[in-house]
């Protein structure tokens, strides 16, 4: 076969080029990009053109490549684009290649710590509807700092993983008490993941200009939320067992770089904000992705990433202030990111208004909630100003529990 | 010198034989006991005597011998107890002991995921009745579950480290912006921390009965609280900024088999808890932990962990119900263990019921919460069935940030 480059308006063109973790038939795992419907064993092209990278990329996560430092990851990137751009090492690309699909990929990152922000103005309007009626649908609070909490890094799983229905607290009669059981109001949430690569020192804040270098890249990922679970237990400490189950991942990590241009400007915020967390709003930066959530392989809604009120940069300048130091490997979820209207929600319980208003499938079927069986699939891209950026999709069964 | 045992009431004799890591002056890390007032190189042990154990011992974190499972932990003990009382290793002892204080002690374990509770009605109740003074001081689900959340794994620090004052917003007056500062009201909790050293299976909850199983070991606890970052942020997702900057660990795992004679029937919980949290009395076993909390040495209060209203297993078993799984190194506090009155209220907040009633010291100074240089530590001990239990305890000084 002749090797040719996809175009660049094509997934997975030259403009993403992501990093992943590829668990082969015929060795151990490695780091590998992905072009076009093709995995690129890195190690393996290191090694072919000499570049010292190989030791990195000859690795079951993407954690070392990451400590080599944001000027080491610019530099990988760039060794890789001229490698992909190179006439004459299309013969070793060739030799690296092997068909995407056919082997597991793995978890890409061991994960650190992982924080869950709620950055979008609808969404937590809408929840706050819902959970809170006779409150503000915002919380005073909310204009003011990106509320965040740490969730559970030893569930986040890479997208294929099943998930499997979880069982715990709920109380549906409100006068009584509460009863055991397998949640009944299983949920999604369409998120973008942030990947922490460079650490910074305990009690020393990462400032909004400084934030681009500690993000190594970015992942879609789908925040399971048992509805159920988190309404009864929630209060006053937040959630815990309705989200712990299980965090899905995309296998493919897109370099920030990649998404230079899908910089949008940060929206205007008001009131204003504290000194930290303002800077220009060039400095406070919104990324253009169109992400798509599609239920048994129809596209129920298509959220719009620059909707979302707070920044990454500002998630994670917020996320520091206190002096908490960040490590290679933690990651962050921007929320679920929700637009104005249905079309654009990124959870069931919006899009079906808590289960009151059901989805109506091609095949005249009805969804408040997930059953056992459904997929989910989040998926995403960037137009890009040099050609589109393909987000690694994130995909997961709901399989029944033991019980 | 010649070697003798210190008596069983002394505090770390024969029957505690806790679990450390010493960053010697002249090696690398590796594992440690503390017996009186001496440590324990235990790969120099295990080498002098033959033992296998050599490997699990050079080590930088207990994560290795945590992972020989809680068959090794228990052969690991008998060895070790049996090389204690061994007249004839008497010599092999003293040859691997060096004096306790002289070399920095390291974080025990690589901590995986950190999981805070809730679990003393009277710490609850009084944080209720000051945060929430228009509701009742119990939330409605509190005593159906033992409440958790998520904590920062990546600032946990071993005893003797400083503790920076964190930054963040605030809001002192409710009807005006937040503002900015360094906070104001600092504080600790004084808890009991539960070392996770057995694995689970993602999608199999942990059953009280099989909880014992998988904790390896217990330390002392500094959960450090921002009250003024915490009040702010912490509706609706729970605290984040007022906890992530620092929790304190002590530098000794005190095995969970060395505090079987510790064990209490626990409280009887009314209204009923549900199935997989009732199990018998003895099940749901607490601890008989005597605690202390100085602040610049003088001791303020004297908790008593009997007074839990959920047990170590309840809360593992609520924790891992939804299928979550468990990693070698996960990390559970029991939330401020705090009594009946305020000589054993766990936190600054409940003891000066939120700076309104001082704390006076003997040498006539006052504190509502700490000031920079506050020295904080937390001890403890168990009677014991076959002597007496001592756990590490927690150092912490109070440093003023850079800001």
């Amino acid at each position: 076969m002749s090797w040719t480059l996809p175009p660049p308006d094509a997934d997975f063109g030259p403009a993403t080029l992501p990093y992943g973790v590829l668990a082969p038939d015929d060795g151990p795992p490695r780091v590998v990009t992905r072009i076009g419907d093709q995995v690129i064993d890195l190690a393996a092209l290191a090694s072919a053109l000499g570049s010292d990278l190989v030791e990195v990329f000859a690795s079951d996560s993407l954690n070392p490549l990451m400590g080599l430092g944001p000027d080491g990851w610019r530099a990988a990137r760039a060794w890789l684009s001229a490698a992909v751009a190179d006439e004459s090492a299309r013969d070793d690309l060739e030799a690296a290649a092997r068909p995407a699909g056919s082997e597991p990929m793995l978890l890409p990152i061991a994960v650190a710590d992982y924080v869950d922000f709620y950055a979008s103005e609808h969404h937590a309007s809408n929840v706050g509807q819902l959970f809170r009626p006779s409150d503000p649908s915002l919380p005073p609070n909310w204009r003011h700092l990106p509320i965040g909490y740490h969730g559970r890094a030893g569930t986040v799983v890479v997208s294929g993983t099943d998930v499997i229905r979880p069982q715990g607290q709920r109380r549906p009669d409100p006068q009584a008490p509460p009863v055991f059981g397998s949640s009944v109001r299983l949920d999604i949430e369409c998120e973008v993941g942030f990947v922490v690569g460079a650490a910074s020192t305990l009690g020393r804040p990462v400032t909004l200009a400084e934030a681009a270098d500690h993000i190594f890249g970015v992942v879609l990922l789908n925040d399971w939320s048992a509805r159920d679970i988190q309404a009864w237990e929630y209060v006053p400490l937040g959630p815990f067992l309705g989200k712990s189950f299980a965090t899905s991942i995309s296998a493919w990590v897109v370099p920030f770089e990649a998404l230079d241009g899908a910089r949008v400007p940060g929206p205007d915020q008001e009131p204003p904000v504290l000194p930290y967390l303002a800077g220009t709003s060039d400095e406070r930066f919104g990324l253009d992705l169109r992400l798509e959530i599609l239920v048994n392989g129809q596209v129920v809604s298509s959220p719009h990433y620059t909707d979302l009120y707070w920044s990454p940069a500002q998630m994670l300048a917020h996320m520091t202030v206190n002096g908490a130091s960040l490590r290679v490997g933690d990651l962050f979820g921007s929320g679920t990111v929700s637009g104005a209207d249905r079309s654009m929600f990124g959870s069931l319980l919006e899009l079906t208004w808590n289960g009151a208003e059901p989805i109506r499938f091609a095949d005249g079927s009805t969804r408040g909630f997930l059953e056992d069986g459904d997929i989910v699939t989040l998926r995403g891209w960037s137009p890009g100003a040099v050609g589109r950026v393909t987000l690694g999709e994130v995909n997961g069964r709901v399989v029944a529990n033991e019980a």
